[in-house]
């Protein structure tokens, strides 16, 4: 049973209005200063689909920083740019640490446990400034996520990636610790001024559903990387894509799904669509609060799972 | 593209004839001594379909002891039981150590990071002993597997119980230390008296595989538990299944897994199909070594990934 | 300076006035049922010195449960058994743990940090259980302490003996543990009845302190074990007889000692006394509360410490 | 006994020509770039007395970089500055780790576990830069060291504070993650500039060997801090001069000590003397591999130690 258009329209709609309705609305991150001062109230739920208008509800127009669902571009990037040579640097495995742990660090040498905490996108991002400067690399990025969403007006914010530069203590701690062992080719300064523009990149909740496109797959999708890649990328997502929350997001969603400080959350059904989520409070693993119960609850009226025999059905 | 019977025999038959003609066959688990005396030599894999004849490669009709593979088993007779109670006493998150680890036991203070890592399922199993004997805990789990296996001819091997409960020194010490963290209700003697012989199940690569098909789902598939608990079940083993090998095989296989020392993996195909792999050498997570490769190629070879759109393009 | 008896005693009284009017008097240990019920307003402070009248005030005639103080006299025992042998099962470095922590045996594969951590104390009973029964090393235990206070009145409580085998879930915990890695050589239980026994061990502090003068050294001294022992020993209580407080007990009265947490503790001034206090109210380390206050008052008024030059203005 | 000059001078040239025949020299460091070209044949060892000559054997007139027994001398100035009011920063407990571990910081927040580890010496060093210049607080450094050695001609080498501003990856990564936990006040650069500088210091065995001297106490010694905090920071270097092998210097040595992976450890025999030994070639700890065997010989040969009654007998 295919979901119509506008059952599916219906489904974002009540999702909206329930999350518009709770009083409970997580904690607006308040390390970036840029970030802190956000209006919790926003809530929007984006759904792309290959060779469908894209349908949405909610402050779905707004742009917003996506931090860290930033690290599934820059992985397809350093993949392309890379191939398996990229985990010789970084793990594949889920941390089971906070997204800025060092912890295991030490004890790993300096690897990190995979490219979705921060050390280890520090790492993916030092490798694609490998033969390239910041500014060609984040060029890269911004053409490869332009072209993702289809969609030119899609931009950094200078004074987000300032305020992170200036405030990131823990970051810098992970880059020098990471360079004392070996695993940063570049200075500190240069690989996270790199990080902090790539987390810096504003999008609309519709451009974000839309740039996630490309991890569908399908004879629809846009096809920016091969389908063996989009089902590692997507494997990444669901191991490793909500830090020590990532089982928690498996087991009541069900769909791979990369999580951002900003509140965002890129979830992918594979196949079928891409859609994102958006709402500033977040819940104690630093993931969107509202928009993980969106999503769970997206899930449930879809239907939608890699989990379950009900795309079969359809 | 539906795969056909023939093909589907096909590549079940080249897997068997690489991986019998493999020379790097890892390392029979040599902990438990009833298990050390496996011949590394055998291999088998068994596919079954909702509706379906089951087919078979190798040394499939061998009975061999499933081991860890019965947590799956245990925790679906556990939810059934418990419900969401379970998770008071135990957590849903990868672990990212090793299957008998009791590193992460004592900063999160008596709680096990999932019901598939041994601490964990010592509690899933001293679970399903509130109100009951071990004896009828034990008649429990096995007319469950026998109902979803559709067999009767599954047993226990009393002797490798026993030379678990007489060896099994660290599963010993995981239980009095859940006991210590008041996260055991029964003595250790009794909970690990049922625990290991749950592990002690023995079934061939041909009864796993059917046994399986209750996480498949679908109109044809036996109805063991609802399509909810399904999906939850399949999320925990793509998180948990491989211990700290989870990652790699969400990464290489993209199916739901669990893996047992015996050798055995059992992997789901949501909506098409369960798989069982059986080889006793093990590689350095404790995983089956030429059964995670035979998985992988299984997963390249049919395009099966829960990851991928290659299920719409049937 | 030598310090008088007389005013020896007038420091030892004024110090049990000033602990008797403390309204702050710690938390008795509640996990050993036999221990939860003494009465936390009693102190005793007790001098030994070679050759000379023992001092004491307070209730320093009531026998209390000398729990790991034991380990003192045991580790005497295992060094005169089997001398650097020992140290092939258990370090000799501060663990910066909690007494009964099994953290750290995990990734220093089951070998305790020092033999006064409760891993490290099973360690070091199991080898005095080499080629002996448990009751011949008790035995022995037992005629070494009272050889070492000159007073054959010293008995072990088999009721506090028993309420820690029915309730010593962790220490089970380790011993299973350390068994997992070779690093134990009787059972369990053979093992644990003997620890239990050993920390049952009952003293009055005035005995505590006799009992101590073993390590003073010195011509008047008991000669039970070698000059070089009694060094090393008292090194020992110095970096590890306080557990994760051992640095701050070294700060704050800066003499070797052992604690119990039936609130014992023993403290050595090397050539000089035998210092036993006791009150049954524990800090959050596990050390009596009012015994560590005691004796870093002691130290202060007597001006005893090895880390300073008072001894020389003697 | 008191031990002779002549007697002790010929115990310091036994352990010399004993040290200089050793085939095992350890590893000189080679992490700081300036340092991995020191000629590791080199060996000397000096002994000062209050109000009498210094004796000498070995490379005595050789300037080497003291590395981190500069924190004992950056200690005593912060608790001159600061008193108590240190400890709200920096614990008092051996860490368990090696010198430059950043492991314990993240489960402790920040607070490192002493002043002599990296992590610790780096918050002593912020401290002591609270309302001063780094020049300043060096100048306070160097007037403190010149001031215990009676002698002017100590200086700072330039050349290796540079070489570890532009190699102390890992002191950076201590000094960002401190900063995180807002435990830094001054930015990483200031602290650790002035961190290096410290570490840079270079004296000759026979400089360091008096510049101990304020640690030995007593009516001839230098009157530099009161008694009182002569035994606390005695007692800091027993329990966590060594680093991970702090236990063990006292167990083998039995006296306060402070090693630097210059290759020099400083030593007090409390009221009597100040030991300096030199040998650039490191253990496994980090710590002078013969200096440390040398201090073992000379504990032995002198019958000093902390923990025994030898004192009371000379």
């Amino acid at each position: 049973m295919t979901l119509s258009t506008a059952r599916l329209q219906a489904i974002l709609t009540e999702i909206t209005d329930i999350a518009r309705a709770s009083e409970s609305r997580g904690k607006v991150a308040d390390y970036i200063p840029e970030l802190a001062c956000i209006d919790p109230a926003q809530f929007a739920i984006a759904l792309a689909r290959p060779g469908k208008p894209t349908l949405v509800a909610g402050d779905a127009s707004v742009p917003f920083s996506i931090q860290s669902v930033s690290k599934v571009f820059m992985l397809a990037l350093a993949l392309g740019k890379l191939g398996d040579r990229l985990w010789s640097r970084v793990g594949r495995e889920p941390s089971g640490q906070a997204f800025d742990s060092l912890f295991l660090l030490e004890p790993e040498r300096g690897r990190p446990r995979n490219p979705f905490i921060n050390a280890g996108a520090i790492v993916t991002t030092d490798a694609v400034l490998e033969g390239s400067s910041p500014r060609e690399a984040l060029g890269s990025l911004l053409r490869f996520i332009r072209a993702a969403a289809n969609d030119d007006d899609i931009h950094m914010n200078e004074r987000v990636a300032q305020s992170e530069i200036a405030t990131g203590h823990r970051n810098f701690a992970l880059a020098h610790y990471l360079l004392s062992h070996g695993n940063l080719a570049n200075t500190p300064d240069l690989t996270l001024g790199t990080y902090f523009h790539q987390c810096a990149v504003e999008m609309t909740p519709m451009q974000l559903a839309n740039a996630g496109l490309f991890l569908v797959g399908g004879k629809d999708a846009p096809r920016l990387v091969s389908a063996q890649r989009i089902r590692r990328i997507n494997a990444l997502m669901m191991t490793c894509g909500h830090y020590d929350g990532s089982g928690d997001y498996a087991y009541r969603v069900g769909l791979p799904g990369k999580s951002g400080v900003g509140g965002g959350i890129l979830s992918i059904v594979p196949g079928i669509a891409s859609v994102a989520v958006w709402s500033p409070g977040l819940n104690h693993y630093g993931n969107s609060k509202l928009g993980t119960e969106a999503m769970e609850r997206f899930a449930k009226m879809t239907g939608w799972s890699v989990f379950g025999p009900t795309r079969a059905a359809r």
